[in-house]
């Protein structure tokens, strides 16, 4: 299998290296039918909503252009096999309530590719808390009826947990009464609520918040994990079953390259990775593109993925609009550490637990049992004491120790933070920037569209659901402009 | 507005007549580019299943010509706009937990089209019941109360909600387990939970499923609704949510439309309406099918999306698969009785009520408020204690009536009985038809691909979702095979 430069792998005997194989990377990287030609659209980016939009762009016919500053597909979602079992370094997670990605995966006849990350039927079947006031072990069923209690006081601006003021998940300001809510911090609604939270209460809120928003709780938006609770139908159990249940047994490359594979059947599609793109220019007829290497492409339409964080790196004439400007240079706040480690006991497999705040990373799930019978558990930290896994590997394994005494086989992760085409990882806002930018990261630049889960209009905006859903309505537009009526 | 010859309108003052105005029915109904013409696919029939399959084959490049018996668009799912309010004649609900239909609403950008069915804020806020045992009013609290509790305990069939013997709602058969359910009636199932059930939960399960069965409860699949029940995340609530109360303020065929419309942009589709298909034959390289005018068309492909019960009425040469054969003669069972009547009292738009066994029809909601201030509400009836709606009107203004004293001012419906391109409303089968017919439902005889959310292979095989799904797999595989790589 080629190996992807990106991402890190440790084992005991080997130590920390770079890179990791992956089906995700393509070879020969560059494919480009004819250089010269005005194209009918370039693709910026080959994260799911690069893939879909090019998918959809090249099948209706349109000469299609992916350019991708990685060796790889997938963007923020790739998955890594090593000794035959995927570990996911970025998105992961799907679920049938996620329309846009489950029509996709019915559609590429993947559905039973499903599988449960949950496995309550070992010996080690508890949950671990460690907080300030110590460390606990309790049964999953106690662990549910305390998270499920602290995030139902977190949501219940209405009396009615949320379902008053944000009736339609995929329109978060369809009840005007909403933005209320708009420069309200996790802080500050901890803060509403204090009163009324217990010590291990708060605990449990804010570590669960944080591992949804990746950053502190003071900068994370309260709004965004209002609408992930809303598209979870207002529900603990629903919450948990849409976004950390239930995976792809295949990893998320093999669905990745589903989308790549029916692009080139068409015949309609080049690409080109390790592509940077440094410049856009709309300020004549056709979009020109120039990438960090100096080659030069022209198409009628852009669609540009680029993520909120890496987007002001790009230089666009005419400039970015104002807001677009503004948001980009704000960056949202999702720093998220994601660690795979492979424990060697096979019992951990029914475990997880969470360490706040004192570690480095906060909540830790068994994930997965590999080929060779070692429990696959996934750590995640965030802004709020955040390291990079890679600049000091004992760190990091002293901060999966933290969650008890286990033996380490391997660890694996991709460090999102210095990743220069993310800079971060799913979107979560800053409070304001909602309600502020939203609506004109969203616009179009004349010829140039903008599309990135970052942004997408529906409940599941900052999924791989919202990637697939911006990439649709691209390509969409775009097809209802170019192509022949 | 063009009229449809199918539907029924009542009002005091015309009576009863035949045909009402819809934006489905299409004119001219006749446009094919070529007759003579070998085309790449021929799609039978303009429902949901059909409109997809022909978008997809012909914005891909293919030459698709639609067949259609009726004079409009839509199948078993149509609105007709009387007096600036849609009634919806068949399909009506939709729900973001669906992810074909709700995927295609948000590429046509039509989301915000989604309104409640339900409208808790009027006076006579009340829920009737009324049975063998009299007639009580009841808060929608304690409906709901009443009603999950009933059904919760007919799908525990596991002590676990249904949720360890059918854990993926798209996959019912992941557990074997399920298998133990194959051949149980609802009827059935009723008797094992019997001494557990008081009078009023005995009529609420029944009534409730009745009205999602269209059947009696001897010849309705228990599995059928264990399957719906887990679609619906194993919640009374949610339930209610995906099946009963989001619905599309335009009305489903503006909706249905937006397929059409698209596959003709493409400038690859004809269409013939009134032409029902009499015979295909396949025996040769081509597929050719004959329609009852005496029009003839050959094709590389056909996709016949013709629904269970009218699936025998074709000849087939070669004949139908056995199995097939077998399952169209046997039929599903669902007769629904579906009666919208405008109630002059506006106060009425926050009741509901259930009849149950005594009357014709079972359950009556508010669905509405017509633009002169008129309650719009929607009855169901079912294969037990069935009518013809249109035989006897002064039977079905009696049965609206049953429910209490309500001055009706217009009725509109659809007998979906005598219709002969469909023989009954969404599918619900037999004790014993899934395990034994669905497989071979969904095989195709050569270049003939069988499409229905009939035997979809979803969570939502019967809604709309089902028929999407369908629909864009069998245009998915005719892409797949007649597209040049």
């Amino acid at each position: 299998m080629l190996r992807s430069r990106e991402g890190w792998h440790w084992t005991p005997t080997t130590g920390l290296q770079a890179g990791i194989p992956s089906i995700a990377v393509i070879e020969p990287s560059q494919m480009i039918q004819n250089p010269r030609a005005v194209l009918d659209v370039i693709v910026i980016g080959a994260g799911y909503t690069g893939l879909t939009a090019a998918r959809d762009t090249s099948t209706s016919g349109l000469k299609t252009l992916i350019l991708e500053g990685r060796d790889r597909l997938g963007g923020r979602t790739w998955s890594s096999e090593i000794d035959g079992y995927p570990y996911e370094m970025g998105g992961t997670w799907v679920h049938w309530f996620q329309p846009h990605v489950y029509r996709e995966l019915s559609r590429y006849g993947m559905k039973d590719e499903l599988v449960h990350s949950t496995d309550y039927s070992k010996k080690h079947n508890f949950f671990t808390f460690k907080t300030t006031d110590g460390l606990r072990n309790m049964s999953h069923e106690e662990e549910d009826s305390l998270f499920g209690r602290a995030i139902e006081k977190f949501v219940n601006v209405d009396g009615n947990l949320g379902r008053s003021v944000m009736p339609f998940p995929f329109n978060a300001y369809w009840n005007k009464d909403v933005f209320k809510y708009a420069n309200l911090s996790v802080a500050d609604r901890i803060a509403q609520i204090n009163h009324d939270l217990s010590s291990d209460e708060r605990h449990a809120v804010e570590a669960f918040v944080l591992l949804c928003s990746g950053g502190t709780t003071e900068n994370s938006s309260f709004l965004d994990f209002l609408r992930w609770w809303a598209a979870a139908n207002y529900d603990y159990k629903t919450l948990l079953d849409t976004i950390i249940v239930f995976k792809l047994k295949c990893g998320q490359s093999s669905f990745a390259k589903r989308f790549f594979e029916e692009s080139l059947a068409s015949g309609n599609l080049s690409f080109s990775f390790n592509t940077p793109v440094t410049r856009i220019d709309s300020s004549k007829g056709l979009v020109e593109v120039w990438t960090r290497d100096g080659q030069h492409f022209s198409a009628k339409r852009v669609i540009c993925t680029s993520p909120l964080n890496v987007l002001g790196e790009i230089e666009f004439n005419p400039p970015l609009e104002q807001a677009k400007h503004e948001a980009a240079a704000l960056k949202h706040v999702n720093q998220c550490v994601k660690v795979h480690a492979d424990i060697k006991d096979p019992e951990m497999r029914s475990w997880s637990g969470v360490t706040y705040p004192q570690n480095k990373l906060v909540i830790g799930v068994a994930d997965g049992m590999t080929p060779t019978g070692k429990t696959h558990c996934v750590f995640f930290g965030c802004d709020a004491n955040h390291m990079h896994a890679d600049e000091d590997i004992n760190q990091t394994l002293r901060a999966i120790k933290e969650f008890g005494p286990m033996e380490i086989d391997r660890v694996v992760f991709h460090n999102w933070s210095k990743d220069e085409f993310a800079r971060g990882a799913w979107v979560w806002y800053r409070p304001g920037m909602e309600v502020r930018y939203l609506e004109a990261l969203r616009k179009r630049q004349g010829p140039i569209l903008f599309a990135n889960s970052d942004w997408a209009a529906g409940g599941w905006r900052s999924f791989i659901d919202g990637a697939i859903q911006s990439g649709t309505e691209a390509a969409s537009t775009v097809r209802q402009e170019l192509l022949p009526v």
